[in-house]
């Protein structure tokens, strides 16, 4: 099956057969070929949104989506939202910050909750890694993990191969580079897993400190240094360094970090010359990246990368509710 | 008329002359027959609701639902936005923690105000006693009070007597126990008048220090021992003891609360063999309740309590916009 | 043109000729009969509003109006979140308490991120002047401007003036006096920008601490008496005192404001006996404003605001995406 996207897919290559899961909840319970054929499906969403005035598509009406985020995010947030409203979902956000946790309520006892609601999915977000799939052991519908503690983000994963995708054509034998706080960073655990299996050369560039032990099981090449990591790679995937660790022990200072793995245009220089950045926002500018280097018209692919987080989100909560709805195929 | 549901009530017994309110402010203003007919047009809802995917009903699109929650409360808010969103009604949340009460506006103003926004049903939760009614008097739209003060919270009440009527068929002569913080209870004084109104043994089972004077009046037989007020009870419904009574005048600690008047297995055992298991969420296990008690398969309720408040919510939605719909024999 | 409401336009005096506008961002850049035409495109509204249970209007199906509030307005937000609901749109609130902008982003960056989300319009208020024209520089949608700092607030403004036309007939020869803290609103700018535009005599009524130089440049006359401001006047226009003001340096306190510049009905004798009052809300009764004035049942103009802010803000969503939807004489 080749990487690139087939329009007219054959009807024995779709449907359960091929996508036999009912909940997304990390990357590494998917196959290649699995996670090819929901690239495809968000390609059709990607061109459906672009340029077109009626966005809309019914084919969630009547379903409820309950958007359940125990820690903020506003972009992730408004991704799935405006996702699940587009296939005509009835969609409901429930805010931590006024949530029924507040109250000592245990988690399992707020899936209960919400699943007694009759959700027809359920989009969670939550600061501790593994939180989604308990929850999702809990519930009669499908489940979607927004992010995990420095566990998953399955859909940015997707959200980044599908943008590599459209700009390279092909992952096999592409140099990734991904850079900065992996420690911490589901967002980097994420993706190495799912560009891995789709056949990239993936490199894990940190400070020492913030490189995990666990990268090359995760089936990417550790790097501590941003020349070595650069070199040759036709992307560089710069992560996002949180405010909390800035003045902590991880680094000396942002001034310091910007100059030891800062994306300048000159170290962006050392990767190849039509080399694609991406960053998943929101960014720190000037400090993991350069303004010049993230505004580049034609190297940078950062606000493409929004643009296919709605499609990803989009093509996942039809995916998976498809079995519930009665799709040919999907019982 | 029984007490079990009619699925074809005849035409003379609905519209306006079976249920003649405007608003639903309080269980005190509704008389048996219309708590009965509220209670069968949320069991067509709860029936509608369950394993279905496409879930909505169209007969309030283009109304417009506004949730003013001056009060948080996530799972509240969560029924009644999602019971409106089911029935086709654009809904808006008011949250009370941005809203202009905060720039010191009048409560009467902010009631005149979502009303010249042309709101076509206003759900409000205060923490004010009678705040509700004096908005409602304010405004030409339906008002659903979702909870005021400790006055009163008439959709639990529904949702707890549905419940009821689901798993015991008929309220005559039941013995429901109402246990824990009373006095501060709007769900134990909406329920002590429902059930009472129905045809149940209602008591009151509190300390000293939390049983309202008026439990009397409100239908209910006091108890100031669990063991008495357990003993022969069909339905055990808990409390939920506010976090900010825990460490006040009102009890010595949780763990001496949960010793004297937690809901064990062992306490249970003094009710009924099948004794319902109630309580109006979010629960403080190991508090009020045990979880192997709140976790009973068949005994407890708790889950289902919670989808039949999305029904009730429904229900009471539907009947209440009837006239302005103009909906035949509401006019 | 008349400044009569025209229910039956000509063709030739609509379409994108007579609208030449891509933003609403300030009433500076507006031609009188630019204002006159969304007028009577609210005027629509307001009557396709008024009493009826059906408010919906499907014209904006499929759009998805991003609300952008990087300032809190409980009142303002709800009536936007109205009016695009009411048109069909798919309507998602961003709200700045949660936003990425607390992570560091800049708010281009954030422009940028809704306009990826494939945005069909853009609501936004922020508390800097000039912030909501920055980002609709750089976005591919109609932005409306829900009030940027000091600056403008220009829908207050067109339902202002819907308003005073309903209720005056005429603006040529109306004299409306504009009373309160003029130096820190919004409102007040575009006020005074719209009615002179529409041909009334504006004045602006201010303590001088609280009275900005540009007054004459934005169409106004100045006065530091109430009493002299109020003489005559066909429409009193109060300004709410912001509370941030109250103790400050610009008042010497609210007892004393409201004893010089509050509206009391002695004070309002002075205007014209069938004069107009007027207030953006949300009031600080019994400061800048009494309660018998503005709950007079004839001369109080303050609800019928309200209900013109939905009108207003649905002409806006309407009129903007007109040429996005392709509408005729709009391309």
């Amino acid at each position: 099956m080749p990487d690139i996207f087939i329009p007219d897919a054959t009807p024995e290559l779709t449907g359960r057969a091929l996508f036999p899961h009912r909940h997304l909840l990390s990357i590494a319970d998917l196959k290649p070929w699995e996670i090819r054929f929901l690239l495809d499906e968000a390609e059709h969403w990607a061109q459906a949104n672009k340029g077109q005035a009626r966005k809309h598509d019914g084919r969630l009406a009547g379903m409820t989506q309950i958007n359940a985020f125990f820690e903020n995010s506003t972009r992730t947030l408004l991704s799935f939202e405006i996702a699940g409203k587009r296939l005509g979902a009835d969609v409901v956000n429930m805010a931590a910050a006024t949530s029924s946790v507040k109250k000592g309520e245990t988690l399992i006892d707020t899936a209960m909750t919400l699943n007694a609601m009759a959700a027809d999915v359920i989009v969670i977000r939550h600061a501790s890694s593994g939180a989604v799939r308990l929850i999702a052991d809990k519930v009669d519908c499908p489940v979607l993990n927004a992010g995990d503690g420095w566990h998953q983000h399955p859909t940015q994963a997707l959200l980044d191969a599908l943008t590599i995708r459209r700009r390279k054509g092909s992952f096999a034998g592409l140099v990734v580079a991904i850079c900065g706080d992996v420690l911490h960073s589901r967002v980097a655990r994420s993706n190495m897993l799912c560009l891995a299996a789709l056949g990239a050369q993936v490199r894990a560039v940190a400070p020492p400190t913030l490189l995990p032990p666990e990268v090359e099981m995760l089936g990417a090449t550790p790097f501590t240094r941003m020349d070595e990591g650069l070199d040759g790679a036709d992307v560089v995937m710069m992560l996002r360094l949180q405010n909390e660790r800035m003045d902590g022990a991880f680094i000396p200072s942002p001034r310091e970090y910007h100059a030891l793995y800062g994306l300048t245009p000159e170290r962006l220089a050392l990767a190849k010359p039509d080399a694609l950045v991406m960053h998943p926002g929101p960014m720190n500018r000037g400090v993991e990246i350069s303004s010049s280097v993230a505004d580049h018209p034609e190297r940078s692919a950062i606000t493409e990368q929004v643009a296919m987080g709605v499609a990803v989100r989009m093509a996942c909560l039809d995916v998976l509710t498809r079995s519930a709805r009665g799709v040919e195929g999907w019982a």
